[in-house]
């Protein structure tokens, strides 16, 4: 199968070709193929256009553009963030996303990324806790256990060889569906009924919670030497999950430091309290984890270059499974300067049909 | 016809649907309501967030996202501009848009915006044309005949009245296929050897050459008093078709400062250059063209806001026309907080069938 011999036709991924194409992959398989993508992408950091987010505030939320390039594709994302959303039966967050050729600047895909949105934040959290947990963590903590909550294990099992959960989340109806939509995946699961009860044990503490606002999810007594944690639900000005002290003692890594200073759990420290950058750790320019004591911390807010992987990605997957549709969302007029005719053309047809 | 009763599916216009709508409405209807609806944004223009367009420069061309917001609806716009393209048998510059809800976030529109595009710039150039040009106004000369020419020249006779075009361009053939397309439209025409004949006797002089360079399309001498310019084809950093002499002479009409400052014809002047924004004149803030004898030009580059009114017409002419498709774009889990039971769900129904 052929994508795309006409330049007008973008091949369009759907919410229902996005499912059947991750099940078509398999969900861990998935999973596992992403975070590579990503981490290619990263070791090839300095080849990326970076910018932060173009955001656009309302009261009731947030709309985003995220682009970025590496000079032969370009990639954008729109994602919105409406907290308020799930009262009324919506999603926080809804997402979609266009990758383009920058030679022409056509558009070569545009697809649904809500759910791959959901595929590459646990992907790039996986990726983080293989560069930064002590080696042979088994057991994880996942503290909120929202709509990221299953991709997150799935992620870290395919990945990290995660095989324990322990599952909290202040309505345990929450931490029920959880637990039953990861049954029969292969993992131990244990419901807790505190946080300071789910980290009792685990390597990796994931906290993934939704509610915007400055929460303390995990308090400094509760994390104790060696332990990564993985803090995801910290992305946006305002809204942070950890004690301050917890981040004093850690080693904190990050995607993108302009960003992750204004949306990140760093956003309660000074500007110029020490990071390090996920890229750099993993291309060897900077030591990662320091002992087997340490406490480290991947300060997870998502950063353009993760959809782009994505994006890029997903492209590959579509001339085997052809889970797409033709979308004809490019003007090709048979003259490149001639686009008042397509519209006499298609008058004449008009009328004689 | 409801427009999305559900909330996933979000309605698009595909060029196919575009091309249909112009002439189920008539492209001169069309470009009347449209000047209506630019208008009617213009003269709120203080309740739009606004910001320059976020770019993607390579050496082939630019890629850029154009974003704004009334506080109700958001929309933005993605465009290429590739010179060199045309030699390829590609558009210069293609785009596609989408409209938002602010309250939710959620996309309502995704739309074409190649034809719509050209379609906004021919109707905004009408509409500074109806405030700036001498009343009256019978004659334009159109100056360069490429992509652009018979939008420009359909939105003036059906706002202002034009009736006797004057056209000139470097290659014949183009300036020939302008005059054949616009036959039986209404219009005297005359096909010109040189700008210099194309002007004389022109009220208004419409520039909208698409070469990559500091051009000079017009120099001084060409422009005689009372003369309207509606200068369309400066539009980028190092791409400009007017004399400086002739910006000296001229009251500057702008969209938006900081982008035209950067963008437009002025970027060949100081930074403190006077000029009138034309929305202030639209609102009479500002007094617009200062007598009968006077040279006003609009400094045209394309702003946010006209591409927010285009989407927002567009998406008013829907549930009438039905000329759109529902396109499966944002994930709707039956439980918001549930994203992974939908790929379970889906895998059980898979399994089903």
């Amino acid at each position: 199968m052929t994508i795309h011999s006409n330049l007008n036709i973008v091949p369009f991924v759907s919410v229902d070709h996005m499912l059947k194409l991750v099940l078509a992959v398999g969900t861990e398989r998935f999973l596992t193929e992403l975070a590579e993508v990503i981490e290619e992408d990263f070791r090839r950091w300095e080849q990326f256009d970076k910018t932060p987010r173009v955001a656009s505030h309302s009261e009731q939320g947030v709309i985003e553009l995220m682009p970025t390039s590496d000079g032969a594709l370009y990639g954008f994302k729109y994602v919105n963030g409406h907290p308020k959303n799930t009262r009324e039966g919506l999603q926080t967050v809804t997402a979609f996303g266009v990758l383009s050729d920058v030679d022409s600047g056509y558009p070569v895909l545009l697809s649904e990324m809500t759910i791959l949105t959901a595929l590459r934040t646990a992907a790039m959290s996986a990726v983080a806790g293989k560069y930064l947990a002590r080696p042979g963590s088994r057991t994880m903590a996942i503290i909120g256990n929202g709509a990221q909550s299953e991709f997150q294990a799935l992620a870290f099992k395919a990945i990290m060889g995660i095989s324990t959960l322990r599952l909290y989340d202040i309505d345990p109806t929450a931490s029920a569906r959880c637990a039953k939509n990861l049954e029969g995946q292969g993992f131990t699961i244990t419901i807790c009924r505190s946080s300071q009860e789910a980290v009792e044990g685990a390597d990796i503490i994931t906290t993934v919670t939704a509610d915007k606002q400055n929460a303390t999810i995990l308090s400094d007594n509760m994390v104790g030497p060696g332990v990564h944690i993985n803090g995801v639900g910290g992305d946006c000005p305002g809204k942070t999950e950890l004690h301050r002290d917890i981040l004093m003692r850690s080693e904190i890594f990050v995607e993108y430091p302009p960003q992750t200073r204004i949306e990140g759990e760093i956003q309660q420290l000074p500007a110029d309290h020490p990071v390090q950058e996920l890229w750099a750790v993993m291309t060897g320019r900077l030591p990662g984890r320091s002992s087997e004591r340490a406490i480290t911390l991947f300060d997870s807010v998502g950063f353009a270059i993760e959809d782009f992987s994505a994006l890029r990605y997903v492209r590959s997957k579509l001339a085997e499974t052809g889970l797409f549709l033709d979308l004809d969302l490019i003007a090709d007029p048979d003259e490149p300067r001639d686009l008042f005719g397509m519209l006499l053309r298609c008058e004449q047809k008009l009328k004689n049909t």
